[in-house]
């Protein structure tokens, strides 16, 4: 139990210092998915004071009334405040609203001081990008740059004072194969010398997502009505998701993208179909090692020698990743699992939250999954 | 194979004759999961053509269009057409719309001459015990005699113009123990000559029925939300269900009725507790003997030795029920299971039309569940 | 956040005095779900050190390589050891093995001072009442007073070195009724003066449940099987379960008890049709008073306003009731929702276990459930 | 209902003729999923008697014993007698044993003059190549040359004695894909003269599919342990199924293939890939129309206007199509949905036995899917 007692001390150092000094958390869109998984996980976090939750829909109600399972944890009401106050009560926020309504807000939290992490996409993408890609006009007035919040990849979230957290496919995908990506020594371009090329030995990549339900957010739909998901599954935007373009920004590569919803609450699997340039022959150890060293160090990212699966990652930070190089072929096969909500979504908001306010990467994030 | 090659050759004969006499069916309400069950086990029917199908909402697109599924086994456009011309265009309407709608067609269809077999809730109780169950003004000037068409306890809809079909639950609960209430040979009381007291050796059912969610309809809502209802069991209205008041109808014993909706599509089961005036002793094979000979002949209902599966009627208009009897106790546990839409709803109300047109109640409904 | 404030303040407190003294658990069957269960849990209980876990299948192997979602939090490997040692290596010893294997390590783990808490059923019933329902000879020489560990119900499992923990149906059976037949209070009797009649107003009850797959364990069956389950619901042992015993011990009512396993991995949800001696007439109202009084200050049992749902206690130690009281009758609908592993099996044992070891009853076990 | 009725009064015309002559079919292996689907579905078809079902597990049972959802449809038992006599007694045998087995009873079946269908992998691909595939020895002496019964694109079968009929995946994967790499009118060389090259437009396909775990059949595992299945989604042999060398046997192009299980009983959906030569450059209509005329008069094959989906195929012979054309990129994603036990199994078999016995294709077959 190494590391989990190593940081439980962790713990208890902090606090005998710094017991009164609580971060406040605010969490604006706190009744969809994503604000509730961030109630949830933020409730075990013992260094966080959830501070002020929004929810116009039900502004005035307990939080724990609209949501039973929090009750007896939280008895905050939803609030319905301006985003100076919010502000002013919060040492940082969260955004949870959809994209196009989260750039309402960041703008005004950041200029008050209050450090900030969007959940939605108005930060990802440079403005321009965004625009075309979610062919919309982009409010702010400013090209903040945000650091792009996977947390493994950008360890200098710790210094930003606006996170951009990233989709919950893109971070599936991009971990699945950032270490093929990004390795500069593996290129074969290198090897012999040629110049002028692309610095990596993969050629491109078919991302095939398989997704729970729990995506699609808690309002009922066509697509998340029983009859029609249950003994199903169902691709959707199969050729242009917009989740593509956070991909290729972070891989520079030929990305191929096609999401589909399983008939599960949560979890993202995805199969990355890797195809290397046919100079490159490495064997099944020399990409795992390849693997081992560039995660070194990444407490939430979890080498398997054998297949991943949801349930291993079920409410959790964890990202499970396993591999097979096709014999007497050009494909790596690998197969990434995270929660969607949590490493896709909330719990890696709180991860680089913690990198934010100098706490150790796994606070209130350091517990297993539930299997089965 | 026998009963199945029966039928096959009855089929064949009976085409030679009536070829062209095929019976004209209309279906008001052709979009809901009711009408467009009629609509596959009726394509599915030799004797019938769909002359029909209305539906408010996708008047002017093809049937096909709208549900995949059917093309191309039907051609027709949903309609927008009164009344009147459903009549004339048909030998028998079905009346696929909810309770409190049905009442606004079905008097004039009967004026007109067309049968008429009601799949809503609105003639199967006396109008004043509607009115209070359903809390709601009956629209109908007339009292009319519809027949109740639970097909195996009321033959009478052989002669019947308006059959009002069955509920879902108490199709399966009132086979469960229908046995046990009505056959009057087994009352202890004629046996000890007791006078005015309850014919029947049963003083209680506790019917707890679990059904699939497309009993709910196919609009999204919040409990058919896959998040909600996956890994979960719903109970509702569990001390006042409508339904219950057509299983008092027809059993006579003092009801108590809590039905619950399980991550399934189809299918209910239905447990039946029953509990006997303890002056009554029967053994297993007593009881079941009683089964056998109250169901003798009676091609839909299937007396198991064995538990059953909603898997066995899945699709199929059959009632598999199975009992035992409690060891040194007053109750005897009986479970039925059906599929909702079919002899919970469609099927039974073709097993109707069958009879209502002299042919035989398993035309069109004559083969196995869809295992596994 | 109160009561989680306060339990997480005590948590620093009891930390910086006792911070070296850390309860050595033992688990004898921990490759089974109730022994994985105990270990997830007893991974995020800062009081507890886990201490050996056995399995004969497994033995040499890593804990965290047989279930990676264990991974890196155990870093122990199941041992194959002799009783003798697994007293010696711990201060409390859940024994976590079927009934009938139960008996063959308690008499020698409690001779060695080792606390036991029993999770199969061989220390729940009386040795006599145990062999006539279990139909096996008790090994065990002595007729031990274990207490049965319903916490609410036997708060002196605080002085108990023997605790039999209660079976998962029970549980949730058990404590959906409680206060009306143990409140002497409401009584009709003692109100009209009768003598020598059952001290309850509660005259039957029908206990009907559904619980998820996960109870049946961890080896495929026929009933595990996907096909088999999914789209299904399967009753079982519906008139002779050996756990209507216990609820029999516990509520000295008359009680019929039929279980099912639904299509879900956890969760049991119990549909308690309780009757009432007719001479009762209560509001929903009064009832509910009665619940409020007998559970208060017990914080894992939350009285709802609402339907109780399986993700609410999905993970959790909570016992979630709601209930009806159905008009002009005699009945009252009480539901009550349990995760099986956790209220109904490994969390009831390690709360048990904290108030042996004067702990909190909360303590690693106070965190909101899993939803969605 | 046009189609439909043409079948229809085709039966009865033959009825009238031939009625006599009914097709008697052996089933070798009646018990698994793949052997009861055959009895399932061949006792709707009204040219078919079945007249022996073979198992040894079952030897002496009634078929509708052991599965109930067959009663009372079938009154053969299972029987286990010798190669000789399933020959004799029918006109044709479905042998629908593992692969391995298959071989120990083709030969002489196809010796005594008996037709064969072979649901098995046996005699799917030359003796060598199945050898280095399948790593067995293929026992049979003889290269048989087996027509392979992917009945689109395989007519032959209907003057074949021996057809290999094809695997699940393969059924699915080739059809999706079919029109682009058959059509040699698209071939971008010829148009611009290149000798000597692939004539096809298609560089290179990615099929990943997912499949309802009734592929896994009838035995329970740990795979189709619900726990382990629900609320997941589970790759397997990742980089070297089998299955790949079918698919480069129909296709000739380079084919990647990676299963996944998802927690659903039937059904297969598979996700290909497509990239094209970059020379080509087709609209969605261009390629939709390569489709249109390529399956031109396959009633089986329905080329849809918008997504597929498990349901719309459940329980039918039908291969549902959809296509999106990639903008500004060489990838067409081609979605196939089919049921794995009907057009991937046994309903692919019958419609090649209908074509062996000069039947309309469908019959038997005909029939909407079960939704929901």
């Amino acid at each position: 139990m190494g590391n989990s007692l190593a940081i439980s001390f962790n713990f208890k150092f902090i606090n005998t210092i710094f017991v009164l000094e609580m971060i406040n958390a605010g969490i604006i869109g706190g009744a969809g998915y994503t604000g509730l998984e961030l109630v949830r996980l933020l409730l075990m976090h013992q260094k966080v004071k959830i501070s002020v939750v929004t929810s116009r829909r039900y502004k005035g109600e307990k939080v724990s009334d609209v949501n039973p399972h929090l009750f007896p944890f939280i008895e905050l009401d939803y609030e319905d405040v301006d985003t100076k106050e919010i502000a002013d009560r919060s040492d940082i926020v969260f955004v949870a609203v959809p994209h196009g309504s989260a750039m309402d807000y960041v703008p005004e939290l950041i200029e008050r001081g209050a450090k900030v992490i969007d959940l939605s996409a108005d930060y990802r993408l440079k403005k321009e990008e965004y625009e075309r890609i979610y062919k919309r006009e982009h409010k702010d007035k400013e090209e903040r740059d945000a650091v792009y919040g996977l947390t493994e990849l950008h360890p200098e979230v710790a210094e930003a004072d606006l996170v951009a957290n990233p989709g919950c496919y893109p971070t599936g995908a991009i971990l699945a194969v950032a270490p093929l990506v990004k390795e500069k020594e593996v290129s074969p371009y290198r090897a012999c010398g040629v110049v002028g090329q692309s610095p990596t030995m993969v050629k491109q990549v078919v991302f095939d997502s398989k997704s729970g339900i729990s995506g699609a957010g808690v309002e009922p739909s066509e697509t998340s009505h029983f009859p029609n998901l249950a003994e199903n599954i169902i691709p959707y935007q199969i050729t242009e998701h917009r989740h593509a373009a956070e991909m290729r920004m972070e891989l520079h590569v030929k990305v191929s993208f096609t999401p589909h919803v399983i008939p599960s609450i949560r979890g993202i699997l995805t199969t990355a179909h890797v195809f290397l340039d046919t100079r490159v022959t490495k064997t099944h150890d020399e990409i795992e090692e390849i693997y081992k060293q560039f995660y070194d160090g990444k407490r939430f990212i979890r080498l398997r020698n054998g297949m991943p699966s949801l349930s291993s990652v079920r409410g959790t930070n964890f990202c499970d990743i396993w591999l097979e190089v096709e014999k007497k072929s050009d494909r790596i096969v690998v197969i990434s699992a995270i929660d969607n909500l949590v490493k896709g979504g909330s719990g890696q908001a709180i991860q680089n939250m913690n990198l934010m306010f100098g706490l150790e990467e796994g606070e209130g994030l350091w517990f297993p999954g539930l299997v089965p």
